[in-house]
């Protein structure tokens, strides 16, 4: 089965740590198969993602690389293709039928890049796709999971995890909550 | 024409500057008409997403309640539906159908509540809809993308803005972008 891994760069611990937080739960929960922080290292960071797959389930794939364009490079090498979400790219209507083709036809890797606030301009011409969710500014958060609901087209949302121990009933009022070994519980 | 407002619940001035700006600017791109923040009144906030307005193009709408309770109930007085993401909540495509019937047939007004850390628990009652984004834990950020996406059918990302003083090009490498009463640009 062909994978899909989000590189996020340029971490950095006191000013990234809610925003790189966000984009690792965004690929886990919109179905990639992990994410390779860079920038800064952050074992907090690194921790609370695997806290999250610990009680909600997995499998997810946490790492960190110190030199992300190395890290492009080896994952090229290995045949996987490079997309970098950036909103000066082809907005994601016009691009988005080659890359699906890429995945499920040709059964691609692919690796998904998104930057912090500076982003190395070699990743421009390093990437074989650089596409804009919108030609707006907004949030490597909201591109990623736009970018992966196009993708999957919304059947991520119904993804299911192994070895969870907390599971969500979908309610139209209130939480509730099945915790694994235990009964439901309505809050 | 009818409206779509966001509003920003427990907005933390240290902790959720950034999340809070990504949540404003998501609102703008994906075609929201505004956003009221609520929490902490953070100046700095409301005027880093002016000031996007200003150079990217607007009609769009930003400001500030002391009172989340009160602006709800106002709202709903003059006729909004109430949309609260949650994680908790019936999952989006299984209830995507009933919200586009309200906003485009009924040609009723929509406010998306999204929150931060700790949601109030009465938000649950008050909100016509709890709608969840999947029911795994994410970002409010992703969240509300996807929804406005799926309610505007992927339309938003085409979106022109007035006013706007730069506009980007999209563009297969690099940065490409027109800058008003100067020449395009290449970098």
């Amino acid at each position: 089965m062909n994978k899909i891994l989000v590189l996020r760069l340029g971490h950095r611990i006191e000013r990234d740590k809610r925003v790189s937080t966000h984009v690792g739960l965004v690929a886990r929960a919109f179905n990639a198969d992990g994410i390779i922080y860079s920038g800064e290292f952050d074992n907090n960071l690194i921790n609370s993602i695997k806290k999250v797959i610990e009680k909600w389930g997995g499998p997810f794939l946490v790492s960190y690389t110190p030199d992300w364009k190395r890290e492009i490079k080896n994952l090229r090498d290995k045949g996987f293709v490079i997309i970098h979400l950036t909103m000066y790219g082809i907005n994601l209507p016009d691009v988005i039928d080659s890359i699906k083709s890429e995945f499920f036809d040709k059964k691609k890797n692919l690796v998904v890049v998104v930057g912090s606030e500076k982003v190395p301009r070699d990743l421009y011409e390093i990437a074989d796709y650089n596409v804009a969710i919108g030609n707006q500014p907004h949030s490597e958060i909201a591109a990623l999971a736009v970018f992966l609901d196009w993708l999957f087209e919304g059947k991520e949302l119904l993804k299911t995890f192994n070895n969870a121990k907390i599971r969500i009933i979908p309610s139209a009022r209130g939480k509730k909550v099945v915790v694994k070994n235990s009964k439901s519980s309505n809050t």
